[in-house]
């Protein structure tokens, strides 16, 4: 809370959406960056960033007509970040799918790591607009490479075949989007990055130990016949 | 459509949760079940039910103040014959951890099959109230009898120890619920048991075939260790 003038850049970070051209607008996007995270997206104003940034409000609202504008543009850089990774990871032949797989979590879970239940709640209240944006990205993103995922793994002989990709990206989309909301990150006390590495770990991992599954292979065909009895 | 006097009771059926003892009460009940499955809840009209019952709607209406309070009715005998079989399958020391699995999803399956993706609109759309009703119910039985189910599990050596039960209910709960909804039914081309059915062989069966299991916990440490890098 002492320095709020030294923003947390790491230039040499590949990870970082938004680029370190030194240029009026991306100092604007990282010192806004730090700001709403430090002090929330709500408490923020574009008075204390302009003075942080040693700027007039003026200059400020050149580059930005609003709060929500610095926010939006944040979150579109991010999105294009993940996606364009994602893309290069999912459509690479030469990396296995359980690499790929790791990049995935890697990726989602780099970006995640920026983002506090805190500032979702934040969102969802003074800039639901944005929070339905990112929503949005979720619902779009999720199935397209979840699936692909799922489909290079069978063929990789690593999926079981029988499994339907697209419905496998459609269970995993409402489970991690029912997961990483506010009210249910503050009451299972997990941060969204935690709680995708548990999931991922439940989903992927699978939930039987060698012996349930062997159970559970030889009393499926009884117990289908009986649940459809 | 030619016989829609003719409800089709099963005296017998131990799986119908409405009591077959033959009062008006229940009489109305079954039929206006019938009646809601067959042309829909939104074009029942209590004059439609009277005449199928060879009843006045005085009398009707002596039982029951509206269609809304005959819909609710039925979904609360639902919900309390799902609960008690429940109950009564996961509280029971002898049977197997696969055997219980087995037995809850031929109980939550049956009660699905008596629910169509059109159903479901009808309720959204005429009903919401009842509709709200039925996702509270899940919302309530699913972390419960799920998290018992994985408990259970995990003591009886079935399932990974490592498991969250609690998190593992959580993370069900969200996958189901986004899938049992009238639109996303219809997208899938899947009506309500279907995709309970699904799901379950998605989640217990497990994503991996025996190599990429092998695959997976060989790159597990050194994921995660790249992962949080």
């Amino acid at each position: 809370m002492e320095f709020p003038a030294v923003p947390m850049e790491t230039p040499a970070d590949v990870h970082d959406p938004i680029p370190t051209d030194g240029s009026a607008g991306t100092r604007i996007l990282r010192a806004a960056r730090e700001h709403f995270f430090r002090f929330g997206y709500g408490s923020s104003t574009m008075d204390d960033l302009a003075s942080e940034l040693g700027m007039s409000k003026k200059t400020l609202y050149l580059h930005f007509p609003s709060k929500e504008a610095i926010i939006d543009t944040i979150v579109n850089h991010m999105g294009r970040m993940i996606s364009s990774r994602l893309d290069a990871i999912t459509a690479d032949p030469k990396r296995s799918f359980v690499q790929k797989l790791c990049e995935v979590v890697e990726t989602v879970g780099g970006a995640l790591s920026r983002v506090s239940p805190m500032m979702l709640r934040d969102l969802q209240r003074y800039a639901p607009r944005i929070y339905d944006k990112i929503e949005q990205i979720r619902q779009r993103n999720i199935p397209i490479y979840f699936t692909r995922l799922i489909e290079d793994g069978i063929k990789q002989g690593m999926v079981r075949p029988e499994i339907d990709p697209r419905f496998a990206g459609e269970f995993w989309l409402h489970a991690i989007r029912g997961l990483i909301q506010p009210d249910i990150l503050e009451k299972n006390q997990l941060t969204p990055r935690q709680t995708l590495e548990k999931a991922i770990d439940l989903f992927f991992g699978g939930l039987l130990t060698p012996v349930g599954r062997q159970d559970y292979a030889k009393h499926l065909a009884h117990c289908k016949k009986h649940a459809s009895a």
